[in-house]
C-alpha cells in the first residue's frame, strides 16, 4: 500500500482506469470518488468502482493522503479552488491533465502550504470516455510524466511509485517541454485527425457511406483519434494554444513543400521523404510502445473494467 | 475453381496474399508467380509461394486466363508493353493499382483485341511489403472496387466472382470517381500522416526517442500508414495528383478554420466540430470495418503467410 485514502476528483477513462490498477496493485487503502453529474456518481455505484462515492469534492478530498484531479483541463482552476480548504496537511495534490504549464497557473495559486503539488500526465488513452471505460491495464507499458517543479522529493518519489505499480513507466519533465512534446505526439495529430475527417463530412461528390465503407485504406485510423471526447480536446487546444499552433505551423510549412513536390512531378523529393519516415515506426516498435503485427482492423481488446 | 490458370506479376503483399487467398478458396488451378528482382523470385520459391515463379512477365502470362499486375502503379505502362504479345485471346488481364485513371490509360492502349482489360483495386494492406508478407485473410471483408469501363460483362462478373471467394466484398464504379473518393480515405490521409511524422523528426527541440517513448498518445497510429511503401506512395501522388490536390486544398482551408479558431479561444467552435466527427467513426464500426475495442497497442494479429 503507498496510500491510505486516495481520492479521485471526476471519475472518467483515466480515473476508473486508475481505480482498477490501483486495487491490482494494492496500492490505496481506500479509494474515494466524486464526480460532477449525479448520473456518473450512480453509475460509479453501481459497478463498484470505489469504496466510497460521496456528493461533493470537499468531502471526497477530506482526509486524503492523495488527491488526483481527472478532471477536463479547464474544469481543474474551480475543483482546486473548491477543495483546497479541504485537503489534509501533508497530502499530496495531483492531476492527469494532458496540459501543464495551464493547470500549474490553475492549481498553484490554490495550494495550500504544507500540501505537495506534484502535476502528473499518464499518456494512455483510448477513444471512449466515462466511469464504465476504464480498465486495469490501460497504463501497463505507458508513460507518465511528472512535473514536479519545485515539490518535496520524498512527495514525489511517493507518487512515482504509485504510477509504477499502476504499470507505467515514469519520466520528469518541466511543464513547458512537456507542452511542447505533447503538441508534438498528440494534440497536433488529433487536430489534424480532426479536419480530415471533417473534409471527408463536407465532401459533397462522396457520400459519408462511401467514406465509411472504404475507410479500412487509411482512413479508419484517423475516425479512431477523431471520435476522442470533444470536451476534453477543446480544453487541450485551447489552454496548449502556443506550443500547438507553433507545430502546426511547422506541419502546414512542410505539408506545402509535399504538395509542391505532387504539383512539380518530383519523385524522387517524394521518395526520399517516404523512405526516412519508415525509421521512426521501427523505433516504436523496438521501445515496444506498439506491436510489428499488421493492423487489418483491430483484434477485440480486454473487457473493459478488467 | 475460377480460373485454370493465374499469373501474377509483382510478389508484394497483394500477389502474396492473393495466392494464399486463391489457395484457400481452392479458386485457382495453377498459380504462376514473375517478380522483377531475382532476390524476390527466390524468396518467393523458398516459401512455395506460386505453383511456379518464371524468369520473365511474358513466361509468366504464357496460357495465363487470368493475369494480374500487382507492380507499383509507376510500372504498368512498361509491363503491360512488355507482356500484351503473350496474352492468351479470351484472357482477362487486371491489375491492383490505388490509382484507377492513370493505370488505365497506362494499360488500355497495350491491351490486344480479344483480351479483357478489367482494372480492380482491393482495398487493403498493411504497412508491410515483400513475398514474405501476405496472408489469406488480407482481403476478408474488405473491398475490392472494380472499374470495368466498357469491358466484357460475363468477364467482369468472373473477376468479381474471384475476389469475393478471397473474401472480399465487390463494388463497381467509374474511374474518376474512384480516384477522388480514394484521395479522401486513404491518399491524402497517408500524406498527411507523413508529413506529421516528417516535422516530428525534423523538430530540434524535441529529440527521436522522445517522440519514439511518448507515441502512444496519437502519433503511432501516423507512423505505422507512414511506414507503407515508399515507392508504391511515390507513384500514388504522382499519378493521382489532381484528386490529391484537390483534397489536400480542402483540407488546408478546414486546419485553417480550426486553427484560427485556437488562436482566437473559440471553445464552441471546436466543441462543436469534434462533436460531429464521432459520427463517422460510429458508422464505421456499425459497418465492420473496425472493431469497437479500445486501441492501446494492437493485439498480435494472424501470421503473415497464415
Amino acid at each position: 500500500m503507498i496510500y491510505g485514502r486516495v481520492a479521485l476528483i471526476g471519475l472518467g477513462l483515466i480515473a476508473s482506469s486508475m481505480a482498477h490498477a490501483m486495487r491490482r496493485g494494492g496500492l490505496a487503502g481506500e479509494i474515494v470518488g466524486y464526480a460532477r453529474t449525479a448520473e456518473t456518481r450512480d453509475v460509479a455505484r453501481e459497478i463498484g468502482l470505489c469504496d466510497r462515492v460521496v456528493e461533493t469534492a470537499r468531502e471526497a478530498v477530506e482526509g486524503a493522503d492523495l488527491v488526483v484531479l481527472c478532471v477536463p483541463v479547464g474544469a481543474m482552476d474551480a475543483v482546486a479552488r473548491e477543495i483546497a480548504p479541504a485537503l489534509k496537511p501533508g497530502a499530496t495534490l495531483s492531476d492527469v491533465g494532458s496540459v501543464k504549464r495551464a493547470v500549474i497557473e490553475a492549481m498553484a495559486p490554490h495550494v495550500p502550504s504544507g500540501v505537495h503539488f506534484v502535476p502528473a500526465h499518464p499518456l494512455a488513452g483510448t477513444e471512449y470516455s466515462g466511469p464504465r471505460s476504464g480498465f486495469a491495464t490501460l497504463f501497463d507499458n505507458r508513460w507518465c510524466i511528472l512535473v514536479p517543479g519545485e515539490a518535496d522529493r520524498a512527495a514525489v518519489d511517493r507518487l512515482g511509485r504509485l504510477w509504477r505499480g499502476m504499470g507505467a513507466n515514469v519520466d520528469e519533465m518541466d511543464a513547458g517541454h512537456h507542452d511542447l512534446v505533447l503538441a508534438v505526439v498528440s494534440h497536433t495529430p488529433h487536430l489534424i485527425a480532426y479536419t480530415m475527417v471533417g473534409v471527408a463530412e463536407h465532401l459533397e461528390q462522396v457520400s459519408n457511406s462511401e467514406v465509411i465503407k472504404y475507410s479500412a485504406s487509411g482512413f479508419r485510423d484517423f475516425t479512431r483519434i477523431a471520435a476522442s471526447d470533444p470536451t476534453m480536446w477543446r480544453d487541450v487546444f485551447l489552454t496548449n494554444r502556443d506550443a500547438t499552433l507553433d507545430i502546426l505551423g511547422r506541419f502546414t510549412e512542410e505539408l506545402f513543400v509535399l504538395q509542391r513536390a505532387i504539383r512539380m512531378g518530383d519523385g524522387a523529393q517524394l521518395h526520399d521523404y517516404f523512405t526516412r519516415t519508415r525509421a521512426i515506426r521501427r523505433g516504436i516498435v523496438e521501445a515496444g510502445q506498439d506491436t510489428a503485427a499488421p493492423d487489418f482492423g483491430r483484434v477485440p481488446a480486454p473487457e473493459p473494467g478488467g
